[in-house]
């Protein structure tokens, strides 16, 4: 694998680029701003999709499937909602096509026009609420706990690959609840399972936090959000959860009759996460060798390679291979044995430190003598010699160190990169310099609105558990009651 | 759960559709022709999407995302596939909504007109092997073993859940390869996947065969199938696997350079099967008081209702309840253990037994005193009064025999409602009488089409494996080889 790509500090956003189409995770399609995820991508999304799922489903969430269509009306049923959404979008108007009259290919027909225009589901809440009509008529319907993966397209007009596509996939979560404390706490506890997967199996730190009223979804009452920090200092949004109140039961008459007897509007949450997560797992970890991969999310958690003159070696070597390679699945770590005769072990090493393979075990002649092997491991690029003893304990803590290594490298990087300013000098000087910047605000959207303008970085959320501190708006002077976290955003 | 709904016997088309909605697997939505899939269908379908899924992976595939969107044009380059394929579609044609003059709602925006109308994916043969042209260069890169699971959109004029939907769920493995022998014997290792799944898992007998010519895919130099007889004794074609020779190699321009250093164009498979595959499993098993689960795709296994006159009683039958859920548990059994007080016993009883748990576990006070259990099976309502002692053993063993049973019955109802016929008034009456029908054909499409058009019977399939046997068209009278499957189909 030639490294003919530019570092992260010559061009980030062309090392990102090429870093993701070259490691085989997805490239982009003949179909403008949609991408193909290559199986080594999806594989790493798989591994997320397993992980969050276990999770939705131990907090008592199970999966249903909505259509892919949404009738045009149902946009405009929500006001707030159709404002923040249904502007770009594909748009289905035909559903038939003819062959051309003068021989070449296939026209639409137009006789095959619909009456009303279908559109591509940008998120599922009115198709899903439309639903939940005909699902809900008492509080023992209730709660409804539901979560749909699928496709959702949105036309974006600038594409980057995972980070932003016209067709991305991901897990909308959409909730009906009989109180609105119930819903709340739905909301919270689903940003809480994004948090704990994002930092325990994305080895990524994030900051759970409340959106301003300017940056919260279409509809909701209250966005929460995970934001974290990329290596180029700038925020990328992980996760979000929205507490929606009971606007979407109210655009889609969606009532309930109480313990008490009475009639109410159901109270809703939505939560989602993307395929976006495969690019901030990118931008978080991998250096200018290629990917680095959190152990639990690796395809190949392991890979040995052999080191042999001949095939007399190649076939003793093989024989401790295979011990180490069932030994390692017995405790269900994923490895690889490349004996391919058709590279050489040079190129294995560099294809496998690219594709970023947590540890890579090398093994030679002199190895064999001396009951050892060669112990590489991605992150810092350690080598160490091993004996085979208990060798497969020894990789399974070393993988584990790996992920606990990633998250803490990646949490320093946070903390050098977060800075405080208390004048708008400062706090400019700051954002110019890249990372986090927690300053005071005064609340108004006007006043943030002016400094995204001025300064491009927009409030990535109002901190949640953060202390209570007393400040002037950095911008305004007005008196502000804690910090927010300001940043120039994916 | 009232059984409002007709017998098999009755009115059968009402009753799968009502059974699919009552049961809570799926029910119409909104949108003209898609489904919703409620959580309770949604679960079989991930147990089936596991247990393909793991099959798919032990034969070396891998799983991708290929868009959703496919150009027009693509269409139009594999002559054949376009005339079976790109007619009845959803097409997008713009990319924007605007706000309306009148200020009622939203419309399409005249200006956000899309240069080349975009379908959505009928399936992705054209999308896919437009993106293999990058991927593959030499017979290194081959073969390419990609699956990938998703949501597909037909625009059929009548549909029916499941069976027929506009929007429907799937997986589409597309195969790479450089030789024709090795893509067709990938074609038949798929089918055999399939037979195998819907024997096994789904516990349906099936017929694995070739189509003819005229019931072949779009594209393919050859289609292989499997068909399951419904209770109805109609034919339901349950996966196909089709061997697609060079033909959308030839039409995407993808060559290869051999170990020889020629080019050659690439061979190809594709072979799917989709959320139909729940149409069958219920018009297979289930009957007049409900759904039928084959144990190995019921979401609960088992369910535990506990039969108390007062809450003393109740804690007493929980405790022995919570150890035949831990230690079912560990068999890895899912079992569920029903103590709401909201509901009494009898309406629990009816209740499980149509949403299909293969086996239901009483507990009141008298087992208590005997140290026993009552266990009924879904499948033949036989129910039997066991000891605790080694019950879990018990059940389990009991499950694999209901899995057994079903596959059984349904294989005693298909040799049963097979027949020969020798002579087209004998072929006619037994196709009326329902069921498959093996007769001699003479190989051509006109024949064919001649009987299809008198008896609605198509030709299933030319079945694998079957007894060579010389004789007479039923129809033409002209010289055959083999008997084929003619039945009425879904």
């Amino acid at each position: 694998m030639a490294k003919d790509f530019p570092t992260r500090a010559e061009n980030y956003a062309q090392w990102y680029q090429d870093l993701v189409i070259k490691a085989d995770l997805a490239e982009n399609s003949a179909v403008r701003g949609c991408m193909v995820i290559k199986p080594y991508g999806y594989a790493i999304w798989e591994k997320m999709q397993a992980v969050l799922d276990r999770k939705f489903k131990e907090t008592g969430h199970s999966n249903a499937y909505f259509p892919l269509f949404i009738p045009k009306s149902f946009f405009s049923k929500e006001a707030s909602h159709v404002e923040g959404f249904a502007k770009e979008c594909a748009i289905v108007t035909h559903y038939r096509l003819k062959n051309a009259e003068d021989g070449n290919g296939v026209v639409v027909d137009p006789e095959a026009k619909l009456e009303e225009e279908l559109i591509i589901r940008p998120t599922s809440e009115t198709i899903i609420w439309n639903t939940y009509r005909g699902w809900i008529q008492s509080y023992r319907d209730l709660p409804i706990l539901v979560n749909q993966w699928a496709n959702v397209v949105r036309w974006e007009m600038r594409t980057r690959l995972f980070l932003r596509t016209a067709e991305f996939l991901w897990q909308e979560g959409h909730t009906a609840h009989a109180t609105k404390e119930e819903a709340i706490e739905e909301t919270k506890r689903m940003l809480d399972v994004y948090a704990d997967f994002v930092e325990n199996t994305m080895a990524v730190p994030v900051y759970k936090g409340v959106k301003t009223a300017n940056e919260r979804f279409a509809g909701a009452l209250d966005t929460y959000c995970i934001e974290a920090m990329m290596q180029d200092g700038k925020a990328l949004q992980a996760g979000t959860s929205h507490f929606l109140g009971q606007n979407f039961a109210k655009a889609f008459d969606v009532k309930f009759t109480g313990k008490d007897g009475k009639q109410d509007f159901v109270w809703a949450t939505s939560w989602g996460v993307s395929t976006r997560l495969m690019g901030a797992l990118v931008m978080a970890h991998s250096d200018d060798d290629g990917l680095v991969l959190p152990p639990k999310l690796a395809p190949i958690q392991v890979v040995i390679v052999p080191i042999h003159k001949n095939d007399e070696q190649l076939a003793a070597i093989t024989v401790v291979a295979n011990k180490i390679v069932d030994e390692l699945k017995k405790l269900g770590i994923s490895v690889k044995y490349d004996d391919r005769d058709t590279h050489k072990p040079g190129w294995k090493f560099s294809e496998y430190e690219f594709k970023g393979v947590p540890v890579r075990v090398a093994i030679g002649p002199r190895d064999l003598e001396n009951g050892t092997v060669e112990v590489a491991r991605r992150d810092t690029k350690e080598k160490s010699v091993m004996q085979l003893t208990d060798l497969t304990l020894k990789i399974s803590h070393l993988l584990d160190h790996i992920q606990d290594n990633l998250y803490k490298k990646a949490l320093t990087f946070r903390e050098e990169n977060t800075h405080h300013a208390d004048s708008y000098d400062e706090f400019k000087k700051k954002i110019e310099q890249g990372g986090f910047v927690m300053a005071h605000w005064d609340g108004t959207t006007e006043t943030e609105l002016k400094i995204k303008e001025e300064t491009k970085a927009t409030i990535r959320c109002i901190p949640l558990n953060a202390k209570k501190e007393k400040g002037k708006c950095i911008f305004s002077g007005n008196d502000s009651e804690q910090r927010v976290i300001f940043a120039q955003a994916y």
